[in-house]
């Protein structure tokens, strides 16, 4: 494997917005280069030579002009038709100082089923691109009318034999229809002239509307890219690993954060290939905190539920408005530095590092913001990033931090209640940012992420996907929804919990019921459908229905959960209790939650 | 075909929200009753005995209670829990007072491949639902393990021979596999339970996927729903319509309108069953006017706009700030009623109907909100009807409306232009719309709703489909966008524009040029590779790009029309020209149209 680092490139058909908008989200994100999508400059006042100009003032290539389309195995006179367009396109990209031309596999009903035709063809082609200093790469699309494989695109180029004249490699059209990239190390690497990456979750649905609609960047995907990469890699290929996304959603959102989240996934890439791009990521022993973010009213609020639920105030920060709340090294911090009425939303979660300025370079070499720290003379030296949904997310050691904090007597409190720890955070993403933000815990914080959930919710289909460390210490669940929320009901808005380990959550309920702690009420429809699904034992399910704990399992094992109200503005707490090798998250159970939380608001008014 | 109008049903399913909004939407929409959605029973917080009170307060039967999964071809120790889950679903709806469950074909791994141990069990379940009142329908998933077709079904029911089992037909599940619908006529009426309605675009995708996202109500997709239910209904059935959709934007939209969106496709669909729903729609001449709301200082910009268009203001009403605005009988209300800064919509539009009153009375029966009228003693009375996206929709005769307005000197005016009446309208709908907007025009006017045609505009995935009268006099062109528009970008919001047609778009074009009139810039390089593309000869060619002229083919004609710039918040013009059979809307230039909208407003800045 070499040591150079390739060349990063985005097609601008990635992201959204003007060419000159998708132009600078791409330099801004450290791109060496992009492909330039015909419809782009189309639509463009600036003309191919301001383009360049552009270009290259933002330390910008282009890399390839793209794509021509429907060229090759026609009729004499649509031959001629089609000479004449590529010559027009070979003007422009002179203009634009491009001098490789992509051209997919033809899709025209005037084309005809005649590899030797169309080696001819495209050998003509070749020998114009030849003529002016420019090269063209054939590319098999997964939908093209006779040459859909790479495989048949290489026997084509290798039949027309002209030097100006080599392939494109597109991983969604060789990895969607199943097609083996073994073979492509029998390709010499010099015929390679340009290598397209994209991702995509496994559909089954027509090829065409897959690749138009649901690509993804590489890590957010099913697809084994790594391999397909190393392959290319291995036959000599020394060109730019450039990323080709066609997605609805990227379509439509900031091309600021698409661009860097493309980056990350190419930083993400390389490093599975083995160049050296980053440090690795440190093992992480666990949550070391949450902070929450609250106004005075909501904070009140959140104080009284935390000491229900057993914590005591142990800590009030040095220099800033933070509370330290503890119970058996479960640590959450009170943080009231919101003006917004009743506002309470989790600010920060920190994780302890092995390594915590290992884990600070790491971030900062896969794109994460590094934010900005006050702190005072004696104060701990945290590094912390931005994840895509603003949380702050914290790199620690094992406990050093908390000396920030002078011990407070903790007052009267009604006692521990087995929580052990924190079992996961969830954060409801924005709706754009979904995919960003499990390659950003991926990439950033080493976090596996598992497959996404989808389930029908009150107000939307959600997906749901959680993000873990191989030890499952550390934990994440992270849901967003598929097309929008619905902006018609009067519910919480992007909910977020902070889910505690609990020793047992039955025993847990039945202290939070004398404690008069505002548990979540869970509707007796809910049981009454548990008995009649799995026949539970009677004396567990009365448990259940007295303290509305919730009840999933699976091969492995069960899961009890209940859940709190929600404070202030979109915060709630949640107590889980994993039996036996139970790993998910009580996904089943979330549309009663969901339901439950809008008529507890609809009563509070 | 009977003239008794069916039982009108809608599934909770179909609905956003909590159980208590869905059943309150659909009562309210004015459906006779609902099935219940297992769910949605779940998490709510009502007794089942509560459902059914507050299904009888709101004059809503609970026809069906779904679905029961998993049920047959199993072995005896699965059967036992199933018939015991079975009996308490049984208990459940005694209290809700239903007698009717879904029993949909099996998909358990538990199940085997055996019709005979299928029907046994299915008769010992029909048993027990007959010894409590109850009924059994039978339903063929398109993807069940091993019945996924309705004669399988039947021929299963058929075995079973038990008087409390019969079938539920779903169009979806029989029409998305391509199934023969007219097999259905063999079938006794009294053995179809249930007929559930949904219609679907076609998609060629994982049918479970394409059922569980993508249905749609009646008359929004492309299946032949009339005929499909004319052969239920040959049999005798009598049982309600039931829709049964599932699709993610209404999964997440307000279910008030969603639920009179759904009410409007069973009239339309009983309408072409023969059922005496409404007046037939009577045919339309032509759009008699649009009307702009606009404040002072838009109003001032878009009167200048239609006087450089070749527009006169020719009358003044008698009551109300809105002037006439004319055109050899093109006919521009500007109506000054905003107060919002530089705002400028299309507040109204009317079109002239042969009998407005029958119109008016049609529109009310598919439930279009009538909107209330103040007029003066001696003003006509017109009626209008308020479209999804909150328009208001006139019905005019040919002329009496004009007598409101007393005429004025038109003054100085540079001369008309050729244009020759209002070739369509253009309304961008909110994103939860789309399906709904063309429905309505396609029930309320009779409009003939065109394919979707989707598209890459540079600020997301845009959807596009026209709806016109058989003539082509009355055209408007609906657009949306695909997941949701990006709103990041400083661009014009939800464009609308009125479309004139223009005798000679390229006279026309000179006369601007010379009048200085904000025509929209088109980018030379948009007129290159139309050079490219299309070889035009040379002079047309220069004539288009000296112009800003757009320029679109098909196999029927060509199309050249120009846009002038966006005026207040988001109206503009454009002028059309329809040569040979064109019948399409330029819908390839309107990616670069939008390109320069942006230009043009951030240029504005």
């Amino acid at each position: 494997m070499s040591t150079v680092e390739p060349r990063r490139v985005i097609a601008t058909v990635c992201l959204s917005g003007t060419l000159e908008d998708k132009l600078a989200a791409a330099a801004a994100a450290g791109f060496d280069g992009v492909e330039l999508f015909e419809n782009d400059l189309i639509a463009s006042a600036a003309s191919p030579a301001e383009i360049r100009q552009r270009c290259a003032d933002l330390g910008l290539t282009i890399d390839l002009y793209q794509p021509f389309r429907d060229f090759e195995a026609v009729p004499p006179d649509v031959l001629r038709a089609n000479l004449r367009r590529a010559e027009r396109k070979f003007d422009v990209m002179e203009q634009l100082g491009v001098d490789l031309v992509l051209v997919c596999s033809t899709v025209s009903p005037d084309a005809v089923d005649d590899d030797e035709l169309a080696a001819d063809q495209l050998r003509a082609l070749a020998d114009r691109a030849a003529a002016r200093g420019m090269r063209v790469a054939y590319e098999a699309l997964a939908w093209g009318r006779f040459v859909n494989t790479y495989e048949h695109s290489w026997r084509i180029v290798r039949r027309a034999d002209h030097p100006a004249l080599g392939l494109c490699l597109d991983s969604f059209h060789v990895l969607s229809r199943g097609g083996d990239p073994a073979l492509i190390r029998t390709i010499p690497g010099e015929k390679l002239f340009f290598l397209q990456l994209a991702d995509a979750p496994q559909l089954d649905m027509d090829v065409l509307q897959w690749s138009r609609h649901h690509r993804l960047f590489p890590g957010q995907g099913s697809f084994d890219l790594p391999t397909f990469v190393g392959n290319v890699l291995s036959t000599g290929y020394a060109g730019p690993l450039s990323l080709e996304v066609f997605n609805d959603v990227f379509r439509q959102a900031d091309p600021h954060p698409a661009a860097v989240d493309a980056m990350r996934s190419l930083r993400l890439l390389e490093e599975q290939l083995g160049f050296p791009v980053a440090d690795p990521a440190p093992q992480l022993a666990g949550h070391a905190f949450a902070e929450l973010t609250v106004d005075e009213v909501a904070g009140a609020r959140v104080a009284d539920a935390l000491t229900a639920l057993g914590f005591a105030r142990t800590g009030e920060h040095r220099s800033k408005p933070v509370q330290l709340w503890e119970q058996a090294g479960t640590r959450v911090l009170l943080h009231t530095a919101s003006s917004t009425p009743d506002s309470a939303a989790i600010g920060a979660l920190a994780v302890q590092s092995e390594e915590p300025r290992r884990s600070a370079r790491r971030a900062d070499a896969m794109g994460a913001p590094v934010l900005p720290r006050t702190r005072g003379p004696e104060e701990a030296d945290l590094a912390s990033v931005e994840a895509p949904d603003g949380t702050e997310v914290f790199f620690c050691d094992a406990g050093s931090w908390l000396s920030d904090f002078h011990a407070v007597d903790a007052g009267d409190a009604p006692g521990p209640l087995g929580i052990t720890g924190i079992d996961h955070v969830a954060l409801t993403q924005p709706f754009d940012h979904f995919d960003e933000a499990a390659l950003f815990y991926r990439s950033v914080l080493g976090l596996e992420p598992e497959p996404v959930t989808e389930y029908a919710a009150p107000f939307g289909m959600v997906r749901s996907r959680a993000v873990c460390n191989p030890s499952g210490t550390v934990r994440m669940a992270l849901t967003g929804t598929l097309v929008r929320r619905g902006e018609w009901a009067p519910a919480v808005r992007d909910p977020q919990h902070i889910a505690f380990a609990c020793e047992d959550v039955l025993a847990a309920a039945r202290a939070l019921r004398e404690r008069g702690a505002p548990v979540l009420t869970v509707p007796d429809n809910y049981y009454d459908d548990l008995d009649a699904r799995l026949g539970l034992d009677p004396e567990l399910l009365a448990e259940l229905r007295a303290g509305s704990v919730l009840y999933d399992r699976d091969e492995h094992g069960e899961y009890l959960h209940l859940c709190t109200e929600v404070f202030g503005s979109r915060i709630f707490f949640e107590l889980v209790q994993r039996i036996g090798g139970y790993s998910g998250y009580g996904v089943p159970n979330a549309p009663v939650r969901m339901a439950a939380h809008r008529r507890r608001r609809l009563a509070n008014g």
